[in-house]
């Protein structure tokens, strides 16, 4: 099976290598890259470190390429979900089925997407968007049938959990932002962390999959962690409560769905609270299920590089 | 699609009535059933109260039936998994796929019932037997392509959790039995959960299954909470850590899988010490995806239910 990628950065890369130790079980091949700034193409299959050729327009690359499956995975625009949105549609344009591990084109725009690629029998998957790669979409596609998600906490940003997991030991917010950037999960402006639209993102992309909720990120009430000082989230810790940047969707009385991401006392013995270092939990609370749970322990980039390689294994069984 | 339970208690009847509600979508009908002292047919669809004729033999109650699914749910028999076994292979010898949610014929003969489903072309399937209907096995059968399962751990049984946790405020054995039995997780005789055999015959399943491990039960290296005094636990506690009947199948380096249930010392902050009440937490060690861990939180008769209905989905979308 031939893929496109469209970008190539440390995810891109992870999942170069992942395909290259699992090409005797499962025969898929990147046959042609795209970033900004470079272009490579080769239909027996790219080396990790390919040969570059100059940059060209998104639909000219496909065209070119000619791929059985696009890969999304450029860098999160956090403010609208482009350019990552207009790729997946060049794609969708093509009939060619895509997957991303970008949130931004399924925390913006998701509804109208999925009605595009419906509309043209399109498989479009996004696994690695929101834990890493940690089966939640796909868990409730494939196992979970009948079942309605009726509400969605989570713990989803490790920056945050690392940076107050400091605090809480009495240092400040920026020592806690270097040491999330030492450990390498902090970006060098970690502003979209910190003021919580990773997680925001991150919710509006869950409710809007699972809960049909057809929002953005602005749709999401969110409150980040700059404004806490040292001494509230020690007091917190102090208290036996932990301070956590809690994200929920909740189905009110007259249907309307409540976004929001914000920082929470949350009791020790509470499960949003308890997933320590980088892990990241998320509760589905279910009709027929009551709530299940999923954790992501310390993921890494080649968690997320996984996320893509299950979505292309399960677009390969359905082509 | 007609039903067959071998069984009716709690849970088979909690499966039924989820059928009941879910016949608008979901159009199975159960149209026999057999327990120990009695059986019931009508092709038509048994009620929730059905008319009882005598029992017969397993066979001439499958043959009459004429059932498309075989839901094996009697309770468990923790010395050799019969005569569960003995009902699913009644089943496979008339060509029809099984679902149990009997952890027994797993943990006792999975690898043969395995090859013998698998000579006859038959789907055979168990979501129920280890976490409650939560998505274990159908999670790395669907969702997990290409992923290695190297290793297992998990906090498996809820009765335990509920006693050590009495037992850490400074109540007897016996008084944290007696609160797990009010709770009604519990049962009369409590000793299959105190002395380690649930979570053991649990361990040998998801072992066989996950790990192509071929044991039993008894092939669990098991030592049971009897033996930990109040002080034990409450020192423990004192000492800011958790003691909890914890689970491990881990590949050693010759190749070889240790199986172990016994008490463990965890720190705080062990996501395995963290879920409370009666929620069960497994951890799967894998080579592509790290660790994901799976959390259901408070499960009852339905969620075991859920997962027999589950599989019953699964089975009607590959027959």
């Amino acid at each position: 099976m031939r893929i496109a990628l469209i970008g190539y950065g440390s995810v891109g890369q992870a999942f170069a290598r992942l395909l290259e130790r699992q090409r005797r079980r499962f025969p898929f091949r990147i046959t042609a890259i795209q970033t900004r700034q470079r272009t490579a193409y080769d239909p027996h299959g790219l080396p990790l470190e390919p040969a570059w050729g100059p940059p060209v327009p998104v639909g000219e690359f496909l065209d070119r390429a000619a791929p059985e499956v696009v890969i999304e995975i450029t860098s999160l625009n956090p403010v609208d979900g482009e350019p990552a949105i207009s790729h997946i549609r060049a794609a969708f344009a093509r009939s060619l089925p895509v997957i991303t591990a970008n949130k931004g084109p399924i925390a913006h725009a998701y509804t109208a997407l999925r009605a595009e690629a419906a509309a043209r029998h399109i498989l479009f998957r996004f696994e690695s968007t929101v834990m890493d790669g940690s089966p939640v979409f796909n868990l409730v596609r494939n196992n979970l049938p009948g079942v309605t998600i009726e509400g969605i906490s989570g713990v989803l940003n490790s920056t945050t959990k690392v940076v107050l997991a400091e605090m809480a030991q009495g240092r400040s917010l920026a020592e806690g932002i270097a040491r999330a950037q030492r450990i390498g999960i902090a970006e060098a402006d970690p502003s979209y962390d910190i003021d919580g639209w990773d997680s925001a993102a991150k919710t509006a992309a869950l409710a809007n999959v699972l809960m049909d909720a057809n929002v953005t990120p602005q749709s999401v009430q969110r409150t980040g962690i700059g404004a806490l000082t040292p001494e509230a989230v020690r007091r917190a810790a102090a208290e036996g409560t932990v301070l956590a940047l809690v994200s929920r969707v909740r189905r009110e009385a007259d249907g309307a769905l409540t976004l929001t991401t914000q920082p929470e006392r949350l009791a020790r013995h509470d499960l949003l609270a308890n997933v320590d270092g980088t892990s990241n939990v998320l509760l589905l609370h279910t009709d027929l299920m009551g709530t299940q749970g999923i954790v992501s322990v310390s993921p890494g980039v080649e968690q997320t590089a996984y996320g893509l390689f299950a979505d292309l294994v399960d677009i390969a069984q359905q082509l």
